[in-house]
């Protein structure tokens, strides 16, 4: 089948690669329609990720069911299916306790040997492990692009609203208009906030923002956290959403909120520790959350979401190329000349 | 001054009343520039209220601060302001506990002897006891129209809408598409549901409620409770609002719920007391929530969200009158030849 | 193997039944090495459930796992168990939400051919369907007595105490102190009130509830609403539960809560439908929950606290008798001589 | 009147100072009847809080109140009173939001001029400020002892446990059993924990833990965390509580807490800033709570449950003195031969 395989810094190939098959009674075979390169497949491409070598890449995918193994219940071959971006048991400490990205056989599907040795998605076929606790099955009537992404990037800008605790009335900055800025600010919405503060320096993605609702703010021509405190009376937001991964974006993610308020971060941070400031959260009394996304939660509420036309997270899709012009996908995405790229076999 | 009183049944006048005086250190005089007829002044219209003869009307009302009592703190003469329909006090047992509908010291604007025996606001000039507590200050940048309907039916849709635990993606019910069923779909929409169904039998008001993203059944041509389940998969909706005062109504409420689910009521109940399926409540888990609306906790927040342009009850009004027509606003208004009717000095 | 089985009217009799066998890869085989008779049981044995001829009685039940389906992931042959007294699949509509107790392929031990047709747990063996998600492993140091009432009684009362929505420093009443009411006063005190009120007719049951932290009130010797609100400063409790069953007993729950308080009823109504307070329930803002419990979702956070010294569910066993006798357990469970009885093989 | 004054490093003298008179219509004369010396009022005693000279010390106290202002509506000359640690307003916007400790007239008592420059309660009278929304009435059946720790570690002790979020069957490990550590256990009992970890290095204190029914490990005799871990299957606990003030003290709660856990800090930081574990606290999903206690919130609840006998914070005192030998009583404090005293006048 054809696949996409990174082989070496900024060197993805499209690849003959052997069609898998399932091995276990958990297992499903799925024949993937639409696949998209995701922001942390550029941490691949630039060689930051261990083990990668020779990897199928891909965990954003929709496709039908080919084969299932014998204990799979919630769908059977010929349904269509969405992925979450990492597999997960559904009977361990954590999945009992709803933790599904804390599960003690979460692997995620190419990203390499150190995060479970998974084939991807950005190809003709991927094999599902713990399937029924991995795949949702998407109602008839959503189409491939509005389902995808409830299995990463939807998924993660609910997960940060959610955990930001916004109430009805609530003002709400989200730090970072990307893909997953984008989907948080959409998700922001449905917790009925008065007012969703946008932050980023790209035009175009704070376009888009605007039009999900959002005050835009350019972090390069404005000090966003004056700017956000300037639009609220000076006393800050209710809550803040980090969607970048940077300390500087979580410091002013902090800095902007007012007293008692709550930070909620998904950005996959670029640093794995660095400065806090601990004495402000204690005399503001802060609640600062950070997470990976909690996929497996959210994926069928956020279908119904998109099915009902409340959520349009296709809208984001700037370029719809196919599987083999994949080398390119990655080069145009890495050089930020596209929103979201979506690929079909 | 000019006001309207009840002198009997049907039997609303414009009078000459004296003008009220402020007679104590907690209460304000407010100059009203806006004021409304609520469905529940029908109550008295038709003499269901005893008590009234001869009572200033009116419970719905914004206008400018004249005088202050020594102890207000939160506004001063001069100010534009928005009244609960009711008095608290702001410290008694049941205000500390943020329950000011139960406030020991409550009293009801215009509604006679028996809920306090206060001045209504169906008047040129009323006297808010309690000022601090029951009055809430407008901003700036909002008209008395989109500010009215906060101390009354809109936070009461609020209310419902909030008691019903509505949560993102969810199927919501609203029984009743008058002024509070229109302002329930409205603060519904505020949680994030997947779909929202609006049930009631004049099509005009289907239509409104059809205005604000619901999806319209009526009632009068199909069975409504069948037409819920069907469209939610023979389960029935995650939480359903009752918005009528109708212990039919209620009973519909019930039924279209699925197991586990929530029901909230606000209407006023048409009976003291009815048959009620404690076996059906018991074996589909659900919660019934009925309450009349704890205004005081929702003003500030509902302000800030229409300023923000998150929700417009304003929409709402059909007709825009003067005091001096009142006895005619009345007549119209128990015809329901109107939605809402709003009256200036 | 022996087992007791419903032969009629008061007509309970140990029996010489087939040892049953598992017939596919979810289902499990349990030897039964503790039951107990329940107050449901009671309604079988006066005839009110029909379907019920012939029937091996029984759904609380511990024992060791003979024999497991394929399918099985949570426990294999030799692990001891617990059961819930139905049965849930885990994947449906209602188990993916977490209502377990609404599962569409729900079915009662021992409850006869219209509640599922499942075999009893007053057996020397039982097969339980779906096994994965109706059985819970114990822990190596807790007992079977320790064990056996998470999965009916002690879940039923803390589903009470946690839908009563408790905070500390509330006051609760729980009108009823049978086992489920003891259960309910025992789990109460785990949300931190300040006072528990426990209303019964029977003074040992009331020394029980005492033992247990709560305040006795003798309904036969005072009327209870009265001292409650007398005890509460003529406000009344924060929270009440009902764990009769009774209509009347109902009216007083809702009776004795102040304004914007909660009821949690579990006991099983009496009466299928009957009058019920609207006026009151709405002009007190109140909150009515009423539900069977949904025993899968607690039955390992319940095992955790038994194991840690903090629940002592098997304190409530009067009677510890054999499987021979049970039906000599019956008739004086029936009689009213026993609290709790429970059987070995 | 007599008052314990701050005259320089580690130099606290019992002084003849003038007693203070109420200047305006919110404040309230009181005539102290029990204060205590705080861990933070060594903060002062050790030089580190700028702009302490000649300040009349402390922040915790009971009293009778002698004197109020016109607009006092709560209490009246006679009442008995205990006073937060710091006044609030009532009607500002973080007031109106329940955020008393970010009111913005918010000043401490005793803390010198950079704090509000308010007279402190280590004194035979006190004047206190906004009165209505900073002092708290006592109930008749409770004494000075009982109640006056709600003003200050005992609300700070709630505060820590309800933002950790503990729910019933939860395990929870609270770092550090000085005052505010046993508070903070003896709170988090309320939320019904399977088990509660004390860790700290004194085998005193470690023994009042113990007594509180928390797990007691000896940080000084084994690793901490390790022992942890250990104690909950390698997982960690579900919420930690950190009640030291030190950056060390904050590493181990969040390093002992599982994937999807709440760690809940109280301690004043003993530094500003410092590093912190952006990359584990995403890949665990840890929610980081820090705060000082919004006290205003609580004492009411409080005085609940000391009354029920729920809660006996009074416990902990070790030292009963007259103001006297307050001298005395900061020299023993400082040296940690105390772990609570209390001065009466």
């Amino acid at each position: 089948m054809k696949a996409l395989a990174y082989e070496g810094e900024a060197n993805v190939n499209v690849v003959d690669a052997p069609k898998p098959s399932i091995g276990g009674p958990t297992e499903a075979l799925v024949r993937m329609t639409l696949t998209a390169v995701c922001g942390s497949d550029l941490h691949i491409y630039h060689g930051r990720i261990p083990g990668c070598e020779g990897c199928v890449l891909g965990h954003e995918f929709v496709g039908v069911v080919e084969e299932v193994g014998s204990e799979i219940r919630r769908f059977k071959a010929g349904d269509r299916v969405v992925s979450s971006f990492f597999s997960s048991c559904g009977h361990c400490y954590y999945c009992l306790r709803g933790w599904f990205n804390q599960c003690v056989s979460k692997a995620t599907f190419g990203y390499g040997k150190h995060f479970g040795d998974l084939g991807g998605g950005q190809a003709e076929y991927v094999v599902v492990p713990l399937a029924d606790h991995t795949l949702e099955p998407i109602p008839h009537d959503l189409g491939d692009e509005q389902a995808i992404f409830v299995g990463d990037i939807l998924a993660t800008g609910f997960f940060a609203a959610e955990r930001a605790e916004i109430k009805p009335g609530d003002t709400v900055a989200v730090i970072g208009a990307g893909p997953v800025g984008l989907m948080s600010i959409m998700s922001a919405q449905l917790f009925g906030p008065a007012r969703v503060f946008a932050i980023d320096m790209v035009d175009s993605r704070l376009e888009l923002a605007q039009g999900l609702g959002a005050v835009p703010i350019n972090a390069g021509q404005t000090p966003a956290v004056d700017a956000v405190k300037a639009a609220t009376g000076g006393f800050g937001v209710d809550r803040s959403i980090e969607a970048v991964g940077d300390l500087a974006a979580i410091a002013s993610a902090i800095e902007c909120v007012r007293g008692g308020g709550t930070i909620s971060t998904v950005g996959v941070p670029n640093h794995a520790s660095g400065d806090f400031p601990y004495l402000q959260m204690w005399s503001k009394s802060l609640t600062f959350r950070s997470g990976w996304c909690n996929v497996q939660a959210y994926m069928r509420p956020l279908l119904d979401l998109i099915a009902a036309g409340r959520l349009q997270p296709d809208a984001i899709i700037s370029h719809r190329m196919k599987l083999e012009e994949g080398k390119e996908a990655y080069r145009i995405f890495d050089a930020r000349e596209a929103t979201k790229i979506v690929l079909t076999p």
